[in-house]
């Protein structure tokens, strides 16, 4: 099942997406909830974020190729993480499909995308088991972790790097039912492959980073978990149009404009 | 003015707290609002979390001798911050005043508290001025950012050292008339006082953290940032009761206690 938050003239709403076409719904997607008789086509409505996480919590190097062109750009050595320490980003630097990126008029030419599996918790989960994390899951959309590479490496932390006003595009939607092991990561940016990967090739897995997190932080609904990404990013300039496509959720398209002031 | 969020048999409510009257208020109190004609007893109901953030940011490093303390108990040398770079907090981690820091079972035993100021923003803020900074701050209530040291050295990301569920005490109430700099910060372990500086004795000030910070992340009505802080604290073991008193605002009181699984 595909959930959609979306808006008609600036009325927010959420609905079941069935093809091009959305089952408009009343209530708490994850709640109680019941199917309107309206349907809207997608095409003419704004896709919204798809939710505001309550907690934004972010894996950071999960992938083996990230963690060494990670290490390349900061100046360190690669150190390939022990264990599955969950990190945060700020709900302030989420938009939606098809919103623009602003790069701040003060940033280097090293603004970088990051494409990820974002998963949506739907339960409230503490201290589970790995066998158990997976049922805390209410569905998984795309999330881009855009970075500004100078910063991430000279900060004291991510404000800029990683928080910068609309540098974590999330979406288009969620998907309830999702095949992780069938699953490919791409990138493209104006058109061209940049990045390819197996979504769940990741260091630890969506149920290590749950399990482990949920012996310390209890986790509740609409808490979301970026999973990290792999490859590698050009340089993304003016004009650029960024596409995170994952196999069996869909497109997170959005244009990069760098800001004059 | 101090706004008090409270409850009576698990129903929440803001009010207006009048010596140790609470005036039951109706609306939202960053907003438009309005006193009700029920009156409270402080005494007789439970103190809440004075708001949930929308984000919640936190200065870090803003003191001279934490810093250093800092320093030796983390294995490296001690670096004053070159900016007001801003850091974050996770809510799954917030209790009340008088409710209970719970220990986890593998902590060692170098639990600390920091007790802090805690801004709480209530006007939109982007790309503001250090002298247009403090207009977006409603008011100010107090913090302690629990830690534990061995964790904050060791893991990667802050995600148990300081974000481990019930790490995050704050309250009492908050204040909207705060004279910081006549303000003193000080703590108490079981009654003896053990920390005491300088409320407004920070490296980089409120306005500078909020001006920064705006320039690149949007500050929204219902933001909080701690402000960080000075000091040390011994560790601390079940049974334990720290309270951060700031003049001005009040005492956040907290227990400690270990679980035992």
């Amino acid at each position: 099942m595909r959930w959609i938050r979306f808006s008609i003239a600036g009325t927010p709403a959420y609905g079941i997406l069935q093809g091009d076409r959305i089952v408009e719904v009343e209530g708490d997607m994850l709640g109680s909830w019941k199917r309107t008789g309206r349907t809207h086509g997608l095409a003419g409505v704004k896709i919204e974020i798809p939710l505001i996480p309550r907690t934004f919590y972010a894996a950071g190097f999960n992938y083996a190729v990230h963690v060494g062109e990670a290490a390349r750009l900061l100046d360190h050595s690669p150190v390939l993480p022990k264990s599955a320490d969950i990190g945060y980003r700020a709900n302030n630097a989420l938009i939606a499909h098809d919103e623009d990126v602003v790069i701040p008029c003060d940033a280097t030419e090293q603004v970088h995308y990051e494409g990820e599996l974002a998963v949506v918790i739907g339960q409230q989960a503490r201290n589970v088991t790995q066998a158990q994390a997976l049922d805390c899951v209410f569905g998984y959309t795309i999330g881009n972790d855009v970075s500004e590479r100078s910063w991430q490496k000279d900060d004291r932390t991510f404000f800029r790097s990683k928080n910068a006003d609309t540098f974590k595009p999330m979406g288009p939607w969620i998907e309830t039912e999702f095949d992780i092991d069938a699953a490919t990561t791409s990138v493209r940016v104006n058109g061209t492959e940049t990045a390819r990967f197996r979504t769940n090739a990741m260091i630890f897995g969506i149920a290590a980073f749950i399990s482990r997190t949920s012996r310390y932080c209890t986790l509740y609904p609409g808490d979301v978990m970026w999973m990290g990404t792999d490859g590698t990013s050009p340089n993304l300039r003016h004009g650029d149009v960024v596409e995170v496509e994952i196999t069996g959720i869909g497109v997170l398209r959005n244009r990069f404009v760098k800001a004059t002031a």
